[in-house]
């Protein structure tokens, strides 16, 4: 029996660690016979709604060609394009939305995070009003919080590399600078699924950059069952040293959404790109590699290259972003045909 | 043989009764056998391009999602992003679009209403133009003056809870107050299609909310002769009394599109507005609702509630809103079906 | 051996004669067999990009319409909502993109030109660059130097009304006036596949109109190897003059970029519309059309009727403007088979 059947996908931290192994195993099962696996009609006919409330490169191109290769076909939807009720505006209620689109679809997906939203957290709670009206499964496309498709991607290409064993692995999750202010969900997602399944995790940032604190607690209790560790360092040459897979990714400071609403979103945005400006050694270069085991290069992409990462680093024979974004289309694929199709 | 092959569908009023029921038929024959139909596959590879002069929530999901389910795919296309001629640029005549796009699709799905005109009946006449220029069937999505597949699902969802014959049976389509400033389409398209199969009408409006003075001579001659009745009241306690389906809906009063020209479109709403706020007592509410025969009640959506109807009505064990919407799925693979393949 | 299996199309002057050849046989061959021809699944549950930096009529239909009809699907990406690097902002490199998007599809099609761009010859560039960094064809879908797929067009519409041997027939390419200011890629690619195959080319403009001058010395290469015949004049009496095709299409001076950078594009575009309307002799008319030999009337779409021809030509008996608008499907269903599905 399935247990993921009709279930819904917010973050991976949701899931057991049984399920989460069976949704990798049929990821890897989808790479190997892309074209030519017994579930690749599983969705035949079947339409999955994609609602981006922002844009987005790899994950609207590998969700609806997911929804393609198994026979179904993902809608894109814009809210900007819709007349969705909110704040300000007359409109339709989440409730007939997500009860009518259940009568529609096989499955909701949903992306909202960054300018979307007024305050952190927000994003997390329109996902869990889609997912308490809907019923079909919601599943994150990455929201302010969390985003379960790019944890699952980065464990799938961890292990296309390094094998399937994390123990006494040691993963550097590391901010960086750059002018994208990115939100927290890529991070906060790694370090979860990470500690989860047992990789030693450390996580590196200046003093400034603290994330969630109820997802650090969660990686403490998550290393402690798991048998693996979690720690958070302040300095580079601590994070790096013997690491065997380096992550290094820009994030924004908790203070952003406050800043937005008081002196608008392009202020914010000014200011957290002068604060990552004061830690220009937040970068992962040749030279701070040279301190790991060897480690293997991750990033869920898209890479600002130059400010998180060197040309000489992200394009090095360690380098594994490209086959962690391939990784996106195989988990999809997997989470689409565990929750909509299998029983 | 087909009488509907290659056909039009700007207003269920073209359509011959036999040929509606037929659609009917076969949209509850959809239902039945949603993925397991001897026709879902009559589109297999087809095109069907539908035009969103404006933005929309389910009529786009719906007709994205029938194509899909009959083997095809709708392809979503909005004006902003073509070359399209109007009156203040150059581009590409409706005479060559209809006719290039009549040679790679099956069918042409058009929605105008609302702001993307100048006056009442434009939209009507785009369509007539695309109807007499392309060879392959145009399809209104709604436009001003009618929405045919609403029309369909209205009767597909009262059939489902009230059975087949609508004789003796009062639906009471009345006038809501609301800031959203609806289009007359699906009140009219509902007032000729109940008329037309002998559903006995009641039509409830405050003063200076008249439609179109021709649909209510189609209406009165519909009733005449599908042995229904047809009236128009504008005191509510008339309205509701022994109501067997009560349709609650805003629409704009005739004077929209002439202040619109005169003093601009957000004038015109923001007058509109100001006009609905004085009825305060036209909202769809408990209390009225026991004036009924336990009446369902409807709506075509997105519903505005708080104005148009209250949480506890939409809600409520009567409420069929949600399989009428349901319905629009299952009327448009039919038509999509009877129009464009079967012959 | 397909020899064109995994190739780019940048424009037909890449492609051998042999092999423009094969693909028109297999464009007549689909166009026979539209929904039964034995590849009509060759491009089962595959996805191919389409990015649109600038908006399209019939390239975005044709080009989703051939992928769905060949079982896959294409999907319909507009830059403005992508995170793609620019001179401006932080964001993708071009690298990345089109590696991580060989990963998931099967093909890139890429449409810029026109004010995307600012210098002739820079959406060359880009298409080059994806092409380099991509495993997968690139396909151009109309850039500023080139538009493949309507060249081949051209010449599948001009063969279905005068047979496949091109010798001794005569096509004048004219500069006509206009408001569209448009792009040189149709008119170069149609002069470059029609000496290439032995046509005889009139190219006729008004003064100051010059082309690309490596398109005119390739013309008259290919003119000498094919044994047609390639010429420039200024004279539309000397142009129309025993005419078999007639092909009718504005474009913009050489100077239309310098001035948008100087002084902006809205600028520029008035420029152009200002030179352009001193020419007023310069439309396809009946008249003109009396001194060919019967000409067909041939264009590209979208037609600027009264200015690049008038109605009673586009709307005679000879136009061939829909059959060469439906030979884009056609032509492009036969690059994609070849590029990206037969090995």
């Amino acid at each position: 029996m399935n247990t993921l059947y009709n279930r819904d996908l917010l973050c991976t931290q949701d899931w057991t660690v049984d399920e989460i192994e069976r949704t990798l195993e049929l990821a890897f099962d989808f790479k190997a016979r892309r074209f030519d696996h017994p579930l690749n009609n599983c969705l035949d006919r079947r339409t999955f709604f994609m609602f981006f409330y922002n844009p987005s490169v790899r994950t609207r191109q590998s969700f609806e060609c997911a929804a393609t290769e198994l026979g179904g076909h993902a809608q894109f939807l814009e809210p900007r394009s819709m007349r969705l009720k909110s704040a300000k505006t007359a409109g339709e209620t989440v409730q007939d939305a997500a009860n009518v689109m259940s009568r529609y679809a096989c499955g909701i997906g949903i992306r909202v995070l960054e300018t979307a939203l007024e305050y952190y957290g927000q994003g997390h709670e329109l996902l869990e009003e889609y997912a308490r009206w809907a019923s079909v499964p919601v599943i994150s496309m990455a929201h302010d919080r969390f985003h379960p498709c790019q944890g699952l991607a980065d464990i799938m290409g961890m292990r296309m590399h390094a094998g399937r064993d994390p123990r006494g692995k040691k993963l550097l999750q590391v901010w960086a600078q750059g002018a994208l202010v990115r939100s927290w969900c890529s991070v906060q997602e790694s370090i979860l699924i990470n500690t989860r399944l047992g990789t030693d995790v450390t996580l590196a940032y200046p003093e400034g950059y603290d994330l969630d604190p109820e997802v650090m607690r969660w990686c403490e209790e998550n290393a402690e069952e798991s048998g693996g560790r979690f720690e958070v360092v302040h300095d580079l040459e601590e994070g790096y040293r013997r690491a065997d897979f380096v992550y290094s990714r820009n994030w924004m400071t908790s203070g952003f959404y406050d800043t937005a609403r008081e002196r608008g979103v392009e202020a914010a945005k000014q200011r957290e790109i002068g604060l990552a400006a004061r830690h220009e050694d937040w970068t992962c270069t040749s030279e701070w590699m040279s301190l790991t085991n060897d480690a293997y290069f991750m990033h869920c992409g898209p890479v600002d290259r130059g400010a998180e990462v060197t040309d000489e680093v992200c394009d090095g024979p360690r380098s594994i972003v490209y086959d962690i974004a391939e990784s996106r289309l195989h988990v999809q694929k997997a989470v689409m045909a565990l929750t909509m199709a299998v029983r």
